[in-house]
């Protein structure tokens, strides 16, 4: 496994890694959790709920793997993440009886997984010649497609189109890391004032309920 | 921009490309509006609107691309394009109330677009060496699963599975471009024959509200 | 057609290939015919019920091409796969009427496929230098994955998050075949076990209504 690890951290072009891999394992921890939660709201069996765990965590990854050409695959390479997530979200159906109990705790897991998660999509990215826009769209595949596919296996239409500011927070952290990038910020500081930043403006949407305004739409014409 | 809409026509073995271009562009945006207005459908945020948009738009090419090995993706090496189908969406929410005014133009430009998307599917795969079942895919992946996609994120049946003759024009126009391909016809007149008649075989099936046979089946005892 | 057989043959490194191979078209023939009953089920026309037996057979070996990066996907060169799963899921639409009574030998077939989907996953992930793990989900993607993407596309929670023991043969042949490998057994040797042992437990399965436990959470805190 130190091994893996050891691969993990030269894969990065960034500093401050030990950090971020940290965070990084307890986002698709977190994710795997959401995923079981979701599965058992299915009633789906614990196949299905390693399943769901596995795709919430790691599918955002794949997905942007996938549309940058970034073979292998990222979890392929590093079976212990696969084990993570699978155990985290088979513990998940023993735990959920107590998780409304750390509601708060888990959301701002979440949060900083969704800051982690957003940050490393645009830095596997940058390791492409793409435009800037692509670098940020790939941030925001990794935070919140994971979320996108579990909805749609749990056949429901994915709360990120709907619930306060989430992938909004994924878009001002990709743009903030690429603006003080490209203004000669360095990497440590720059990864610390998108984490402060970008944590403070997830906990105070929630707190406050901020939403973006909703576009109705019910003629059927076409 | 300029220098990549230059690039985009080197990427085509086609003459006649600045008309297909044009086509193209409209193609997008009107597929775009499509999927803005099914999201509205749903009460999603404007960040789902967008997603939405962009999926519906942009995703048929991006899973062409993605089953050929096409890297990189289209839509990667054209920052233009995203704006432009983001704008599209977004400009819909504004537009919406006016838009059943513009059934007809609207339907209109979206057979259009289905014969663009069609064509363009089946060149991008003659660069390859795939055999001609698989062009044919091609072409039809490019036209219809942007809009499957866009059915699955908004949580129903894809429409293209029951809808008036829509997968059939574009199955009908890979057929007759690589027909008259493979007769010798030039290229130029081929394009114009497919779309007169993909886009005349279109608007007449809307018109007739041709319908092919239905499948029903009820039993379950799998 | 022979030729593309031959070309098959030697993409595969195990022996026996003649066998599986049959195997293999039967299976993806039972997918084709399992996925125009699910379009049936949603009164879809001839269109749909195509690309939902095409999806269903050929779908799950293209996501695990797609994740191992295992370019070109397997069915672009085989065009009489294609033909096949089109005819099959169309010849459906014709022979569902009589189907109910070929439940017994419809199962038996699908549990053969599921195992000869298992085996095959893993070969093509053993061509690779990927670690165990994911050779063992390249076994399941392609075992189970077509009959997820059915399922969405058709706008339901996938059964096989909640069927009989299904995931769960294809776990338990992927595990047996990856053992009996390293410890060194014949792969013809290695290859008759799992069809024998993985064939049992599924019909065991079957017969018993044996299930996995059940993840039941309705907690609505996030």
């Amino acid at each position: 496994m130190s091994h893996s690890i050891a691969q993990f951290f030269q894969s990065f072009s960034l500093p401050q890694l030990d950090l971020l891999l940290l965070v990084y394992l307890i986002a698709i921890s977190t994710e795997a959790m959401s995923g079981a939660l979701a599965a058992g709201r299915r009633n789906m069996d614990i196949f299905g709920v390693a399943v769901i765990a596995f795709v919430t965590a790691l599918g955002g990854g794949t997905i942007r793997d996938v549309v940058l050409g970034n073979y292998p695959i990222g979890w392929t390479q590093h079976p212990e993440y696969v084990y993570l997530v699978i155990l985290a979200g088979l513990a998940t159906t023993v735990l959920a009886r107590f998780m409304h109990h750390m509601k708060r705790s888990f959301l701002m897991l979440d949060a900083m997984g969704l800051v982690a998660f957003s940050l490393i999509g645009c830095d596997v990215a940058l390791r492409f010649d793409y435009p800037v826009v692509v670098v940020i769209m790939a941030g925001m595949l990794t935070g919140i497609s994971g979320g996108i596919l579990r909805d749609v296996l749990c056949n429901q239409v994915p709360v990120v189109f709907r619930r306060e500011l989430y992938a909004s927070v994924s878009l001002f952290v990709c743009v903030l890391f690429l603006g003080l990038r490209s203004a000669g910020v360095d990497d440590g500081l720059n990864m610390l004032s998108c984490f402060v930043l970008g944590f403070g403006f997830r906990m105070l949407a929630l707190r406050q309920s901020w939403r973006l305004p909703t576009f109705s739409y019910q003629q059927r014409w076409e």
